[in-house]
């Protein structure tokens, strides 16, 4: 099991992505590189509107994170594929808008817009804001004031609900940088703020309980606060909302021991609840949205490495190091984020023993995985190193003066650069001597 | 005290860098602004220089750990004031080159350098290659033999010791992808290896044996083991090695907990200790080597942010939200790394209580600073963050499409922008359509 569909190995014993072998791949576009299956991409994108479609008797729509991996051809991909998407900042409100999106299908996101990201997105008519606070209210109103628009928002709810993750990514109890708290009435206390102001309209409620998240009742108890909070809206103020974002969260697999719920599950018991709820409160069934960014590019992402040598301390562990690491990846060195890897010149081999994958940063913490199976390793072998595809490329750095690498978009039998690889003069393209 | 001689008070109450008023320059630049003080940098270095001098008979030299703030401008700087070095990558070498750095004065280091980086090095006329492996050696002795060279080397050596710091910057001990061991015999082992070779020439050894570190001892204690193998193979091989090399990881002041001990206390240390084992071991006064980065740049920077919103969790915590987080400063969220802040506004005020410093990033773990004790702080107050010089722009990244800011360059009564501000056009600028 290779953790995508995309993945598979091929008589000659190589890795490959969709129909193209990862070893040539490497030979033709040189290492590090990061590979997206587009098909992937397009069948993830795929079975969550078609899940939604099937499990939701109201109105739905998933927007595509792009915080997880945003590159025009991406955003492209993700629009063709009719989702909408998330920007989390000028930057990528710009990307989105560069990429020709729909932009009335961006929600804008963020804890602390700035009033120049706030001017562009409005600019970029941007359909919906995510209004993090009071300040950011009075400054969107403001500025919508100024443009002599009504901006349509969405405020981050804090629904308090806990869930089992990693603490760094655990985003919905109260104590976080995000949103309005429900249980300190500061949830209902600036809806009533935003009702009296004349350049907002409140359209929905939206929360976000984490990531990677692979049980479902934690997403279950948020729709059961969020949609009583729904109901509080109507009742206390007479605000009828009727968009419920429910963010993202949703784990993937990416490691052996991963056992994440089955999609269709996981949507179907949350279509579920919300219509329970909706009946329960005699509220009308909400537009339903998700916010899925590692669902739909993670497991679509290879990242392909050159062994540069192998050591071996007796004893004590057998040193992979690769011509990459934490500039590219750095998920093992925030999080400890688990990654599988293989040798893709010889994909179906058996292992020979557990090794430990160092990247070649000046810096003992740069590995990107510990205690991976592996057949023996030697230097010039191809690395691969899988469900790349989220929080890798978008999170790069050029520490070490490592040049990003390029990305390469799969598509059938066609290939194409999406990103083109940073060279040593990109890397002082912005040093004045 | 404000952790660097370059910090102060204004009269009217706002923090100065050098002779620069931080709001003002905040004002003049935009923020997030990366500030470095070129005075108290080359006060650093100089202060380097001088203690070595005073203080060690024999040959010395301070090389500048690039990777701590890679930039045109300041390898200009360090190479005006004498310094070495060291260099991590080819993007580093590439740098160093076109900054005109004195090449000869260039430690090449890295636990896997790929060929082109080894072939770029040597066309760049670098002087020494810190080979790390026994791979490495046979590529660097091939590279050079194809190029017509002999190549000075020296190897890095794992001398076994232990110190006190974060596990991730813990470099000197058996079980790390660096180097080779001493006390297995594979150090030994190597440098026979090289000597039977055409092309490399051993002029030294090296070691490194973490960051961070507060206390002298281990130091020391790295200096029996080094030049007890220099004894070694002068008396097993006839190798006559005449550079003592001994990394970085002299420890600054981050914290007001912090205590390290002075630089010339540290140096008179080592100094005594590698005079003494010369004697005993009668061996040549080695030429002395450091490789700081920290303690060069690390004081001189300030980063300057603008505060977007306060949000106050009531019996839990107050968060400041501003414009950056770990896109530019991924210390914290890395490392948990400790960094003193201030309101640029009111530098002198006294505090009223701890916050936490929140980056704009749409991630709970994006912090800056947690328990820092602050003045009131209001939306629109400039926050200056203190220490920022080292491993802050070299280690920043695009996350969340955030462009990295500008960085300026404070000399007398002079400034400079050294780094400009990416545009939102740079961040697509290698995105294929």
């Amino acid at each position: 099991m290779l953790y995508a569909e995309c993945l598979s190995v091929s008589a000659d014993n190589h890795l490959m992505i969709g129909s193209h072998d990862a070893v040539a791949l490497a030979k033709e576009y040189g290492t590090p590189l990061y590979v997206l299956d587009e098909d992937q991409m397009r069948r993830n994108c795929r079975e969550y509107r078609q899940t939604l479609a099937d499990c939701y008797a109201g109105e739905s729509m998933a927007l595509f994170a792009s915080k997880a991996l945003c590159t025009l051809h991406t955003a492209r991909v993700a629009a063709e594929e009719g989702l909408g998407a998330d920007a989390v900042s000028g930057g990528e409100v710009y990307t989105l808008l560069k990429a020709g999106f729909p932009m009335e299908k961006v929600f804008f996101h963020g804890n602390c817009k700035t009033p120049e990201e706030i001017a562009l997105a409005m600019d970029a008519g941007v359909g919906f804001f995510v209004v993090d606070n009071r300040e950011e209210l009075d400054r969107v109103n403001a500025i919508a004031g100024e443009k002599g628009v009504v901006q349509k928002i969405l405020f981050r709810v804090k629904p308090g609900v806990d869930c089992h993750t990693h603490e760094y990514i655990k985003t919905g109890q109260i104590d976080s940088k995000f949103g309005v708290a429900l249980e300190t009435g500061e949830a209902l206390e600036i809806h009533r703020r935003a009702a009296g102001l004349p350049n907002v309209r409140v359209e929905g409620v939206h929360c976000h309980i984490g990531s990677q998240i692979f049980e479902i009742e934690p997403f279950c108890e948020a729709i059961h606060r969020m949609m009583a909070l729904m109901a509080e809206l109507r009742d206390s103020l007479g605000m009828r909302t009727r968009i419920l974002n429910l963010g993202g969260g949703f784990g993937i697999r990416y490691d052996a021991k991963d056992d994440p719920p089955l999609l269709a599950d996981y949507i179907r018991r949350v279509a579920d609840t919300v219509k329970s709820e909706a009946e329960r409160l005699a509220l009308p069934l909400p537009c339903l949205m998700f916010e899925p960014g590692r669902a739909i590019v993670g497991n679509a992402g290879v990242t392909l490495y050159t062994v540069g040598s192998v050591k071996t301390i007796p004893g004590i562990r057998t040193y992979v190091a690769v011509d990459g690491g934490m500039a590219d990846n750095p998920r093992y060195i925030l999080y400890g984020a688990k990654h599988p890897a293989l040798i893709a010149d010889r994909a179906g081999d058996a292992p020979e023993g557990s090794v430990t994958i160092a990247g070649k940063c000046c810096e003992s913490g740069d590995l990107i995985a510990e205690d991976v199976p592996l057949p023996r390793a030697k230097a010039g072998d191809i690395l691969a190193v899988l469900v790349t595809g989220a929080y890798h490329y978008s999170m790069a750095s050029n520490y070490n003066r490592l040049p990003r690498p390029a990305m390469v978009a799969l598509r059938g039998n066609e290939k194409k650069v999406i990103v083109r690889r940073e060279t040593y003069d990109d890397l002082i393209s912005h040093d004045v001597p």
